[in-house]
């Protein structure tokens, strides 16, 4: 297995580091103990007034939930999908549950609560695969989605598998060097672009 | 201090256990290596085709900076913020790099990397408080933030500090039970709303 660590210019926790999104996934199933604690964390993720818009639809390998997921998935996709013992779909509520308005972070909250799985299931020795290469009406329509909520990502959970199984082009995705824009692109003070002093 | 750390079902990851929102801050200058390290750790967040659309403003108390996001906070945030060593505000592209359309995924991908600064920073011993209640227009016009970009959240990060100095009514939000659903509520399989019997 190639070493897939991100090249930090600080040191940050190693889990952190360790995180990537592969595309070959081991056939073993997921324990019931670590989806639990995966889910619990993304529980305790913050929200905008605590509005919690995050949901999580599920399935293994093999059964109904998992065959509808992949349906959903651009062909890409379902070329290393099939690969990974779990599959999910991450669905947000638009509206805030106090007055019924737009929540204007809902997405935001959503994005938080997926980095929040992604830490604990990187702490239980998986990997997280985020998509956004899927059917967004179709997920509605196969898992009834009702109006005021939004399909918004597709995600495979797994151990990490010998990427000898996928396609060549994909094994050459699962070998690149991974890169960021620096810090410096994106952290300012005083004013939008100006590089910060304080980093 | 409270311990105001989750009181979780499953036992989940120190840090997301630990993390928590206060209001009232120590004066302590956060260290430069701190601050370094956790923009890393927000560096290397997943996003959809890798385009990184999250940016952060940071001043420090004291600065100029500071003093413009404090200027953008509603009343309500302004009574607290005061104690707090930095402040920033994180801002969005809204547009994908590769094509100039519409990134449906860049307040979900935004969010990811706030968590990611927040995981470090609570390795960090630090704490971070992210707030919507602040005036994203004065935001736009006090940074020069461009058309296509969209300032989503603000934040302060600082060690914590005696709840005795806030005001009487945020004491006892420093003190109030932190409360979530439960995951049956938001972890479903089959169809939407059904819970999973995965976890």
């Amino acid at each position: 297995m190639k070493d897939k660590s991100a090249k930090t210019n600080f040191q940050i926790h190693e889990l952190l580091t360790r995180r990537w999104s592969p595309r070959a996934f081991d056939a073993q199933k997921i324990e019931k103990e670590k989806l639990q604690r995966i889910f619990e964390a993304a529980r305790w993720s913050p929200s905008a007034s605590n509005e919690q818009p995050w949901h999580f639809i599920i399935g293994e390998k093999g059964d109904e939930t998992f065959a509808r997921i992949f349906e959903t998935l651009v062909e890409f996709n379902q070329l290393w999908v099939k690969t990974a013992p779990l599959a999910g779909i991450i669905v947000g509520r638009e509206n805030l549950l106090s007055n019924g308005k737009i929540n204007f972070w809902y997405k935001y909250d959503v994005g938080q609560a997926a980095a929040h799985m992604s830490f604990q299931a990187t702490h239980e020795g998986l990997f997280v695969h985020q998509m956004g290469g899927f059917d967004r009406e179709k997920a509605r329509e196969l898992f009834h989605i009702p109006e005021g909520f939004e399909a918004i990502s597709a995600f495979t959970i797994g151990y990490i598998g010998d990427y000898n199984v996928l396609h060549p082009n994909l094994q050459r995705l699962e070998l690149e060097e991974r890169t960021r824009k620096s810090t410096d692109e994106f952290v300012f003070s005083d004013n939008f672009g100006k590089k910060s002093e304080l980093i």
